[in-house]
């Protein structure tokens, strides 16, 4: 370690929190810690609470014991031990290295960034992708993110199995002698999925007026004859990929506006879906969803404290987080071969209900590779 | 609007992974926002997507249309509309607010940091706690935590169950018929949890020498007659507060080597209890934890790529984070009433086995209240 690096690309966090870490390491670490990054190493400084298991697991090329670094930082720079933070050990390292220039993700805590600063380094925050790779799925990523649908798909299909066994009363609809709320049936969800080796979080089961707030999760009892919101994405235990779908089911009978406003979110699924293809721009695969709904007369819109309509963007990355590059929105640049992204449109008019349908793809040069499956009906007598 | 602030402190992150931004607004939202606290107001600037619900929802004085908003930062900065991100809108409602004094996080983002020292403004980075008063938990929040606690123990008996349930068939054990690995018995932990409106997260189910790293999961086939930790943190949906408990159990027979060493770790535990009251420093309960130790002949030391004995600190704040102030280790400063922490002693010896035992407690004037409940009993035989 004696070797110079013309850059140093430092990284601070827990990687159970940040995906750049969790790619980086390729261990899950639940307390933030330093890695670096020089132009031939990697490099990851844990405490003796981690060092033995980080050391066999992680994907560094060198894994450094934070007791010892600490007292060589504290030696160098001439400190007291008790004054050597996170951040003396980045301006330790960059003595050690001999760098100059030092890069930092958009994310990277400020607190260090001023450290660096005024210890006179050269900064250059990345404010795109720190690891532009990880835009770009490896097969076994690919089928990592299929197993988190899987899961998604697991969870979604017990709420389907309850709807249906459930029985209406009046304005309620009871399920093994109680009430159904979204609260149950997400707990429901949640358990399919942990079964799948996946853990869920935020789960939205949300119906009538509800669902059509796009991040409300859900609260209280479901009413039958309206649309429900069900979208699932839990992260993989093993591998820390996540899986994202989402269904609309209705239990009861739909009316005429309700069968029209579901029909045209899955056509227009099918239209954004059709679009995908490397080399096509983001905003060419949203504006693919955005036509089928002008066109089918639903208007976006402001209607008092709220907005109707097609509210959101067409999809996202999906990955080691939920929502990662690139964007499949207004303004979003071109499709690579490799990416991920979700294709899920939706309407929302309180007065209809919402709805939004959800799959997962990866782009091929030749179009796409579904990375989700499971059926589209949606109405349960 | 039109009134000034002498300072501004800024928040940017999304609250379901930022505590401090949960904790000021009171609404779960995923994506990240920005958020103002005045000398007077607190303001969120949100997008269409969320404006509704935080609306409603949030503890905000003010919620702000993000679309409106950047219109206003465009005309105001005389900028393209395109080009007006977060840093943007710092800038311009530093200039609305007419302040010249800016204080943010220590972990606020580097790029908006970087984006408000260019533009002039006096920066403060606040190192400690960004809202000091989080860490004295008001009656609403101890009985937020005392439920995640009764999320944790409902957890660690279901896992106690199964164990006394399962079957000794030579080095395995048998549950319903099959091998009982790591990984089923934290499934049927975290459905536990589920089941009482919480999420599990990186529950610890870790046996033998895997218990010997205290972040290690735990993976692969549990045996009789070693150690098995199980540690279990989960968030309640409706509050985002946590429970952490830990119990340590062994299926079979345990030798006097493991016996001894239970005993001393719960011997630790209660001595270090005892000491915690307000005004008493946590580097005291932590002396008084690691005295039981040492007074029982436990060393911590370096053997080959790892480290033995008392390995960690004796415990941490917890709340809306699983880790958060105030500490309770070497060189930690006094505890307040208010505070709530865990009290979590362990030792860890590859030839005998790894043991923790975790409870959380409220500081008091007198000494602590108990926020968590559960047995001790660990011999199942």
């Amino acid at each position: 370690m004696k070797s110079k690096s013309s850059t140093l690309r430092l990284l601070y966090g827990a990687s159970d929190a940040n995906a750049d870490m969790l790619y980086l390491s390729g261990v899950s670490v639940p307390d933030p810690f330093l890695a670096i990054v020089t132009d031939k190493q990697t490099y990851g400084v844990v405490s003796q609470l981690e060092y033995g298991r980080v050391a066999r697991q992680s994907r560094f090329d060198e894994v450094m014991l934070l007791e010892d670094i600490r007292k060589h930082a504290a030696k160098t720079l001439q400190l007291d031990l008790r004054d050597i933070g996170p951040g003396e050990l980045m301006v330790y390292f960059a003595q050690r290295f001999a760098v100059k220039k030092i890069k930092v993700p958009a994310d990277f805590p400020a607190v260090f960034y001023a450290k660096l600063y005024e210890a006179g380094y050269n900064l250059g925050i990345i404010e795109g992708a720190f690891f532009p790779q990880r835009a770009r799925k490896s097969d076994a990523e690919a089928r990592a993110i299929r197993r988190g649908n899987a899961a998604s798909a697991a969870g979604i299909r017990a709420a389907e199995a309850v709807l249906r066994a459930a029985r209406i009363d009046g304005k309620r609809l009871i399920y093994e002698g109680r009430v159904l709320t979204s609260e149950r049936l997400r707990t429901i969800i949640d358990q399919a999925c942990l079964a799948r080796g996946a853990t869920a979080a935020s789960t939205i089961v949300a119906g009538g007026r509800q669902a059509c707030d796009p991040h409300e999760v859900g609260h209280g009892p479901l009413r039958p004859n309206e649309l429900i919101i069900v979208d699932v994405f839990p992260r993989m235990h093993k591998t820390g990929y996540h899986g994202d779908m989402t269904r609309t089911f209705l239990k009861g009978r739909a009316s005429a506006a309700q069968r029209k406003l579901v029909a045209t979110v899955r056509a227009a699924q099918c239209a954004a879906l059709d679009a995908v293809k490397a080399g096509v721009k983001g905003s060419t695969v949203h504006a693919a969803a955005d036509k089928v709904f002008s066109d089918g007369g639903y208007r976006t819109e402001r209607r008092g404290n709220g907005f109707v309509g097609f509210i959101h963007s067409t999809g996202h990355g999906l990955g080691l987080e939920v929502h990662e590059s690139p964007r499949v929105s207004k303004g979003a640049g071109k499709l690579k071969a490799g990416n991920v992204v979700t294709i899920e449109p939706g309407l929302y008019y309180p007065d209809i209900g919402g709805c939004r349908i959800e799959d997962v793809v990866r782009v091929t040069k030749g179009g796409s590779e579904a990375l989700s499956s499971m059926h589209y009906r949606w109405e349960i007598r």
